[in-house]
């Protein structure tokens, strides 16, 4: 950490901060500037909040020099993880692209069961669908809860697909492990930190989804909260952040993918349903996200999106979902990888 | 709610769109301008998932003519909110303005008693203080859980100020629930639909904070959860939103205050400690809140800033508060206002 | 456009409203809902300001119908526009990719002709360089005028390939069209209304490039003023917009692409080089921004990024550049597209 | 300035970088700490293109140590700055607060006569008009140009009141200043550099508009550049920046008053009718800007806001303004400050 002083700091304050490092375990260097004096605190920064020391008199700036995640961290792990859904799906680096695909909401055992089938016969790795739903208003479809899961049983045993799901509630936990494969923390709970403690307690796997108002070291934060409690089989979801375009719901952050995997070691999944909002921007989006290297889409899927009771407008129906694989193919072939 | 054809839109698809409406219970104004056909649909739209009506062929867009939020609205409730806290403590227009007071997190005995008494001396009406704490870090200081709730009614004993503490889990709110008199719902939890439930169905006192990425909408449709199941004892705190400024931590968007005051009755707080992050522009934004029209201000105010365990460059000290309340007295004279 | 009156509005206000609409020329259609009134005005929107119209008492909000933007919009002109720089070079949709390449400043011959030289055998259509330099601080090199113009000349020469250079300032538009094949407006005169006539009206090619902190539409607007002067050859260029994110430089909002396409005739220019201001991103995004679907991308190159007098960090070195073209190549099939 | 090496960065990478700085004139303290090594450079950053060091092998990152700008800044000047407008009219800090009302753009002698009138009566300083209007579209009102400059002539000798109005075009600003008392540089134009040099060059008082996606930083370099032309008669205007939030045309934010109060000694003015873009929130904010510290408001008042050709919807009645100033002068009263 490095303490940069105000050009008008004493010698008083300068040792005033020197002592306070001292007193919590740093080794110091100082270096006096034409303009400024600067200190390096040497040791280790979690012994103490580093961003108190910005209110001691005569300190103009702190500069933490570690990143504030470890376990998450390309640093702690140089090789890249690949996570196990089953024996026959892994996913990550060198690993196979895996397309999840399904309808936003699971709404009745047609629907499911008629997507299930159709995303598995255009190549899709894993299903998709909401039982528990976060919606924006308390008046909307809230999902079929554990009625839901049952009929995604249903569509996993009759595809052979192994399922992701959402996870809202801690108290719903217990019972959703025994139905999925792979829980998803949807992005408006990306800082609900008590649930993401539980499902690191689960050891299922987890895809994390980003929030839209947050940063990639938020993100990364918050799957270090899944680490923490001993659970690494963790997917990062980049799904659009909120920014000044209005045409599209989200802003698909693309640079996200090439950034978590300098950053990380973790895999990195691209959801350009919800990152755009707009079936029609899908294909794109999803040719982009491979182009630029993720090791997997999760794409909305309905067999009438037009009668959905949520994401209609971001929903593909299965033959344009099919066309899209058909290209994914080409693409990921381009950059060298398997769809 | 209106529908807006495409230019090139045919009469098949236009009928296409009224039939589906007529079927679920809209009355029809067709309106067929120069370049395009307008759908005006009459009646109640909770029936149906209005944007998925996009999706039909030959719709160019949906507009709304509702707001998504009914019972929060001041269409629903003409006259202000005003919540009572206590016998004697009230909290929305036409009140006194309520300071709310104390230290991020409840790191002591020692730590929130002087607090306490230092904010009652300057005219605080009620102490805040974290027990459970949301932390980006899964390493940093979480909170004394109920040892903190604890010490904070000590401390509510000793001055006769009620409390307002944070809460993250719904499992933790029985036991919250016993000691403070406000719940607060904070700003990551802003969409934890399952919290906002919760803490409904406690009737308590409610402080819902705005997320830093969320909408003024958002923020209503949030507190349309509380009140959605019997609790109208809802206020709504402003606290800084994300955006492209990164020389404060948030942005305060002050102009949340008159805006929610057109859209809704319910009262209105600021947050200018974490609404910029730096004690330093603490006074002249309470200040600014005040003369917007809020309703009262949370500000952190700790013995020794440099030595919090949480949010320390953002905290006062006693005499910096007590400097500040009373230029916020002068100020909320200005606007007609009792401190 | 629709004029939706608020539920209390009454007949008067009602009428008020349709007689100023009828005033300008409108045609009237009055729709009585359940609770609101709305009024559908058919005409031309342009022979009034219609935000205006909110100010009137009763009205609760204006939609506008039409887009704002004419000549731009792919109703206008459903075929895609080929932008015609040399008979040998032309870019658009059916047309091979054009990549652009070059430093961000010229600085000296040989940087540029080093430079030059390389981008070509690596397989750049056009080079880039700048020669009047838009420097946020009034210290920093601002570029070498004239004389860059004629460096940039001098390797066009040797190599063949024509140029693309900006220009800032209207009393420069002389000079600069004698040497430029391309100008082109940055980010920061996106809406230097008087400098998008001024390039109108020579009628040369024009790469527009999107503000970083404009909209899509109001990138549209601008390229409207430059056709409006008769000017049909303008390029837009999309180079990330400032969001929430702070790691990379902006972020490159990769979905503007097919955006654009949706909206608008015109051809689709992707700079991942400012996009994302890292060069170790560019690669990635590059691919990205292909398989999205745009029609060319610029690319900052200098033989020794380090020395950069400006832009270095996001400057790749010829060797770099060549493999990310050998990789361009094989997503630009992947997507049906020659390079 | 600071260099942080990378973890694996090994002995010849710290040797490249420290002589590469010394070749630069800086002098070098290494500092070694558990995991990195760090490089602190003295001496006189201007002199190299500080960014390119993050090219160099082994580096992971450049913190810059002094501000970018100088003559803006409080460290070169302590006191206050105040600039006269005329004999009668001082701006800054301890001077009156400036209040500036007039129309968005002049469109006719009596709206603009009406307007001085009303607002001269009210308490107003100064007045603003627009004869030059930067408009999005090439198709809206674009103003009256000289003549609209003569009517603000007038409307100058009838009140007696100085007038500000906004200057686009170098080419125009020899005309503008042979009316103008202040010359506006518009948020849209805040980076446009020969510009901001233009203007700089005149001597004449300047308002530099913070432009809508722009930090409080980028305001002071573009504020930086019209200093460094020996201009030093320059107010800094807060109108608002673009953010997630939609219900206002912008956010205003507020905490750049005190802000840039602490980083400069220039004058802050605030604009709540840009910064809002509706009417019905001018009052609130404007009394917020006046608590939080600024030094003058620009307001935006037309005596038919419903029949303006531009920026309508934001506009004050007469009457209505009167009202507001009203209460300005308590609130300005409590922060002891005179209107």
């Amino acid at each position: 950490m490095i303490i940069i002083m105000r050009p008008d700091a004493n010698d008083e304050q300068i040792n005033n901060v020197s002592e306070k490092l001292k007193k919590h375990g740093f080794g110091i260097h100082l270096s006096k500037g034409v303009e400024r004096t600067v200190i390096g605190a040497i040791g280790d920064k979690s012994a103490i909040e580093l961003e108190t020391l910005a209110m001691l008199p005569g300190v103009s700036e702190i500069v933490p020099i570690r990143k504030p995640y470890k376990l998450v961290s390309r640093e702690f792990k140089i090789e890249d993880s690949v996570i196990s859904v089953s024996d026959k799906l892994k996913i990550g680096a060198g690993q196979p692209l895996c397309v999840m695909a399904g309808p936003c909401s699971v709404e009745s055992h047609d629907q499911m069961l008629d997507t299930a089938r159709a995303v598995k016969a255009a190549g899709a790795k894993m299903l998709r669908g909401g039982a528990f739903k976060p919606r924006t208003s308390p008046y909307a479809f809230q999902g079929l809860g554990e009625e839901g899961l049952k009929i995604l049983a249903e569509a996993k045993k009759e595809t052979g697909l192994p399922f992701v799901t959402e996870v809202m509630d801690t108290r719903d936990i217990e019972l959703i492990v025994k139905y999925a494969d792979v829980l998803q923390i949807g992005a408006r709970n990306m800082q609900n930190f008590v649930l993401l403690r539980e499902v690191g307690k689960t050891g299922k796997p987890v895809l994390l989804k980003r929030g839209p108002g947050s940063t990639i070291e938020e993100l990364l934060m918050s799957a270090e909260y899944i680490l923490s409690e001993g659970n690494r089989n963790v997917m990062l979801c980049e799904r659009g952040i909120r920014t000044i375009e209005t045409y599209t719901r989200n802003t698909l952050d693309l640079s996200a993918v090439p950034v978590i995997k300098k950053l990380s070691h973790l895999p990195v999944i691209v959801d350009p349903s919800h990152g755009t909002g707009k079936w029609d921007l899908v294909k794109s989006m999803s040719l982009a996200a491979v182009a630029a290297g993720c090791d997997g889409l999760m794409i909305e899927v309905h067999p009438h999106p037009a009668e959905a009771l949520s994401d209609g407008p971001q929903s593909l129906k299965p033959d344009t979902f099919a066309e899209l694989m058909s290209q994914v193919k080409l693409v990921a072939q381009a950059v060298s990888r398997e769809l």
